[in-house]
């Protein structure tokens, strides 16, 4: 184990955009896991992304919110063909259903608790 | 039990604003969840207010989103002496780390799945 700590994406200069994902699940993985993690590694391409927080309340709500320096670059991640794809799969087989959200980060902070 | 399903807060019609609140929580409950209760409660006061989704990973991260029609229903909330005392408790016992983002939506759309 390292020391790395668990920590939120990090405030960064506004402005620049949130993507804000909130989904109810459908029962079972059905292959989400795997191709989450791909479209992880595969958004890290993407000129402009900035990084990408997930939450989810065992059986209950999920919560992704990537971040994007500008609406360009969500453009590009929103037209990747593998990214299509899964979205679409994700229509017919993992969701309950979902919001999708874009929104323009005006003002935006970090905190960090001092370390003993 | 009724038939009431989880679901995320649906769209509303753009421009509005999500308050983006992405956390990593110090040890133990400390007083958070009846604190957290009771701020989930004052802020349906608040004129503009929206909706709000939570998750938690356990062991990992929290993200709460909450909506607001305009930056006054946003101020007003910040503003609320409640808020600002467990805000103030916030940072000196329950949170590691946590970045805000407060964004105006610009797009947004809900998907529901059909119903067998």
């Amino acid at each position: 184990m390292s020391d790395h700590r668990i920590a939120p994406v990090a405030a960064h200069e506004p402005p620049y955009y949130a993507v804000v994902f909130t989904s109810v699940r459908t029962e079972g993985d059905n292959g989400y896991g795997e191709t989450s993690d791909r479209m992880e590694e595969l958004v890290k391409e993407v000129p402009g992304y900035l990084g990408m927080d997930h939450a989810r309340t065992p059986g209950g709500l999920s919560i992704t919110v990537g971040y994007f320096r500008d609406l360009a670059a969500i453009e590009e991640w929103r037209g990747n063909l593998d990214h299509r794809a899964a979205q679409k799969h994700g229509r017919a087989h993992w969701y309950e259903s979902y919001t999708l959200h874009v929104a323009k980060v005006e003002r935006s902070h970090t905190f960090e608790r001092a370390q003993d």
